[in-house]
């Protein structure tokens, strides 16, 4: 017996319920059963907007549409799996609880129940606990004679800080019953993470292993502010990969089940040894004293620059603009962002520099940046910041007792060019794209209302090296877009003169795996000696961090490519004694 | 029989592990059942740090240093009772499972754990269930022969949206096994918001009468970023309050507890309605039609008052500021701010204005900013921007072919003041504060990097009209600190011409209503119409509101004194359908 699968790789704004449902419509038809992503009749993540009333009833009101659209439908061999919500009401027309749920769309009956999400992630970025609350049972699904397992995204990814794991309890009712299942079917939000895919591969093929027959996994497209969602569904059977959908893209594929049961050896029951670590990629190459940062392959390049791509052209589109904006200095980050969206660029989008010179920029990077823009075409607008500079310090030196120290001074540039460049956004109605990255955000080497300013934030997540390696790579692999003098000069913040921010830093190869070692394994002094760093240079980069905590917090959202978050995901209080960190 | 029980309020700040044990050592002595707030040995919320390794070392080697010292300690009559960590370590050395539980002191044995959080809060700005595992049983703890039910925080706070409750769990086993108590304990760390004290006071004489013993609430004291702690403790013995301990103060007290069995008319086991609005204060005045929002008491003014006082206090304290810089306007925002301010100052601190004019800024603007810091007895720097605005304005429009609209003009204005009042902040070594209100935030009236800076924000959570409610208690009870003149005036940003909010926005009585009502009640179009509001005041506000949530995403903490919170647990996607909004 032939059983037909359609597997719907979606991608559609949040809460656009109209385009949605128009979605549905069109393509539950046929004789498939169609498998849609989890939360499909509304997008993910949702945080608070499940709250407000009006999600509510325009959620509820298309949800009935859907119902009475299939109700009325003729019979058909046909049948839906699609996520969405399950709400349990006050009296007052509030939420009292809310489930994560897969409904069945079943021609001439409507909607039906059929599961609820039993592990709610509520580590890092998620909070899904603060707004649902998990189902108890497992969830097995006929079709067309066919036996399947059913699972919400993280109910695959069972690890030891879960109370239990999904997998093993519903393994333990396949064996109990002697049932044959023809697979497993999951319904992801899954987000991006840069070689997410090996680890989702990985955990596909010990589930099919482990249940003897295929895992089925459909996930979302989807950039949420600082969260990108990558699709990547495919089909794992046993320790073959045989079906795989595209990458930040929506795709739709038809594939042809074969009766499957028992054709692979079942292994035993196993229980994933998933700790904090284990669940944020190992960016640590510990093979090396002190350790250093794994470096990207060219495929995990290609696919962290596609997400960005992604995620920017995500933002861009959901709030309207059109253009955008960068500040050129003549140095690596911006260079790397102009090129990032110089390839994100789609028709009718346009992309303008500009440069601020002051009185310490090197006549290099003026040519540089010039050079840049010439080769990639882009307009690239002038802007000195010399004269008001000197008016600003002037006022203050003149008019104020207070010393005026060389950190203030390199502020004053610093958000003099933050004022401009957002008065040129202002004029030109463009989007302006932070130029930071992590290893300066997280040693707060950036001004507050300064360099650090913009609507969104492509590098936030990437640290210096991986910068460069991304640069590099760029450069092999759509034409020589950044020029090699901006590759090969020593980075500074030119706010003073012969500014080098290896004159005060660790050089970046170290500092990065120190900053990976605090940020994603929650290392502190002791770890990070042991580790084999020296005393002087871990210290220096602890009180750096530490003391540069509250710039963070008033920062743009930035793209999330790594596991372990450092936006929204990544939350420690400013307020609070050092001294455990440093001693 | 007596029973002595010391209250100890404690105020101290997260991690300050030395002088949390330093506190517990010198006050653990006498005859008394000493009992401390919710996570005494590390302060609260933690948020990420429970997952530091250098957290988890240093609070373990604390927590045994504890027990050691208590271990040596001559047998003696008392017992402390205290918050802090358990954790069940993997064996990486991170933390597979940690739970918020009560330690027991006992003189000559040391630590016992005796009872695990049961109701972990997850909303709003609460994420427990995202570090801690709940426990899932009652505690009772014998002291003196008298026998106590245990609680921590949110323990006593059940309501519809929890799976359980746990007063009502404890009564149960109470009522079956025949128990009499002398007491029930709460140990908590329980956030500020205006009036709450009555909403405590109401659920403790409930908790009271039920089991027929008082009810012992001790709650720290702190400020954690936009999170204020109160303390407030106290005991009430059926509708009667025995004891309460100071408000925005550590504090300690003994109390002598008689035996207290049976003197209360036990009431039926209640289950208490609290929905998503009941937890909210209801702020909005129903009898009127459209509503308005209740305004505070004069009592509820001075709370107010004086939480916003200590936040700004602990914030700037654990900062290392002893300067504040404020960009007084001659408006009624900056005015109340400096107000405040003053009013805060301790020895050793002081407060600097200063004051841009533009040209477009009223003759009465400087002099009642001059007005103002003269009776205060502030310094007031004036730093014009006429001539800078000029130059920048003319640059832009002689160098660019496009226009130079109204609103970039504007926004350079402001931009220009931030960098200006920075620049001075950077000079002096002080610390900015934000001026603006919760109206013009959740509207988008402020300029991004413009207005919108400053390291904390005092009002942020204030509505306009509860902006002048708290200034003309201010003038009341505290001398005339504000003129006349800036209270009479009308709101205007004075960025062009003639310019007043009122010209653009629905008055403001109305506006914090509907906003109220977007905000705390997640009311949309349909139930604003219903209140009586017009169609098109409520569709400005909404369009507004929602094209204005990016700004916020970049703002800095909010002191929360309100029940919802506007910063940190009010979480909504930015990139989002609005269509479900304003249908």
């Amino acid at each position: 017996m032939k059983t037909q699968l359609h597997l719907h790789q979606t991608h559609h704004t949040l809460a656009d319920f109209d385009s949605i449902m128009k979605y549905a419509a069109e393509n539950l038809q046929g004789e498939s059963l169609h498998v849609f992503p989890e939360l499909f009749l509304t997008g993910y993540p949702l945080q608070d907007l499940v709250l407000q009333r009006p999600f509510i009833e325009q959620y509820l009101s298309h949800q009935n549409d859907l119902h009475e659209w299939a109700k009325k439908m003729p019979k058909a061999a046909w049948r839906g799996l699609l996520g969405g919500l399950s709400f349990e009401m006050e009296c007052q027309g509030t939420p009292k609880h809310i489930q994560n749920v897969i409904y069945e769309v079943i021609p001439g009956t409507g909607l039906k129940q059929l599961y609820t999400k039993r592990l709610l992630p509520n580590y890092d970025i998620f909070d899904e606990q603060k707004y649902f609350v998990p189902g108890n049972g497992n969830a097995f699904y006929e079709f067309n004679g066919e036996l399947f397992g059913l699972q919400i995204c993280e109910d695959m990814w069972a690890s030891t800080f879960h109370q239990m794991d999904p997998c093993e309890l519903m393994h333990t009712e396949v064996k109990e019953k002697n049932l044959k299942l023809s697979g497993i079917i999951n319904l992801s939000a899954s987000p991006f993470e840069a070689a997410k895919k090996k680890k989702r591969f990985e955990r596909a093929k010990n589930i099919s292993l482990l249940f003897g027959c295929p895992f089925i996994y459909v996930n979302r497209v989807g950039g949420e502010d600082e969260i990108l969602f990558d699709g990547s569904s495919f089909i794992m059977a046993g320790s073959e990969l045989v079906l795989e959908l595209k990458t930040f893209e929506n795709d739709s594929r038809c594939f042809e089940l074969k009766s499957a049961q028992g054709q692979y050896d079942q292994k035993p029951v196993f229980r994933q040894e998933n700790t904090w670590e284990g669940l944020f990629t190992p960016q640590i190459d510990n093979t090396q004293r002190p350790p250093v940062l794994n470096e990207w392959t060219d495929h995990e390049c290609a696919e962290v620059l596609k997400g960005l791509q992604f995620g920017l052209q995500e933002y861009a589109t959901k709030s309207g603009f059109k253009k955008f904006q960068i500040a050129l200095s003549g140095g690596m980050d911006s260079a790397l962002v102009l090129a990032i969206v110089k390839l994100s660029l789609k028709p009718g989008q346009s992309v303008e520099a500009i440069y601020m010179a002051s009185q310490f920029s090197a006549s290099a990077s003026t040519e540089l940046s010039v050079d840049m823009c010439h080769r990639l075409g882009i307009p690239l607008v002038h802007f000195p910041i010399k004269f008001l500079h000197a008016m600003v310090k002037n006022a203050f030196t003149q008019n104020f007792s207070e010393p005026f120290e060389s950190l203030t001074d390199e502020n004053v540039q610093s958000r003099l060019r933050g004022m401009l460049l957002y008065t040129r956004s202002n004029q030109t109605g463009s989007m302006v794209i932070n130029t930071s990255n992590k290893s300066e955000l997280a040693v707060g080497y950036s001004t507050q209302y300064g360099d650090s300013v913009g609507a969104i934030s492509l590098l936030g997540d990437l640290y210096k090296t991986e910068v460069y390696r991304l640069a590099s790579y760029i450069n092999s692999h759509h034409g020589q877009m950044i020029p090699e003098g901006i590759i090969g000069r020593g980075p500074s913040a030119e706010l003073r003169e012969n500014q080098l921010d290896q004159d005060s830093l660790p050089p970046y190869i170290r500092l990065d795996a120190i900053l990976e070692g605090i940020l994603s394994y929650h290392f502190g002094k002791k770890q990070l000696l042991e580790s084999g760093f020296s005393e002087e240079e871990v210290t220096k980069v602890l009180h750096l961090y530490l003391k540069s905590e509250y710039k963070r917090a008033q920062f743009c959202p930035i793209l999330k490519v790594k596991a372990k978050s450092f936006g929204f995901g990544y939350r420690v209080p400013m307020s609070k004694n050092l001294n455990y960190q440093l001693n």
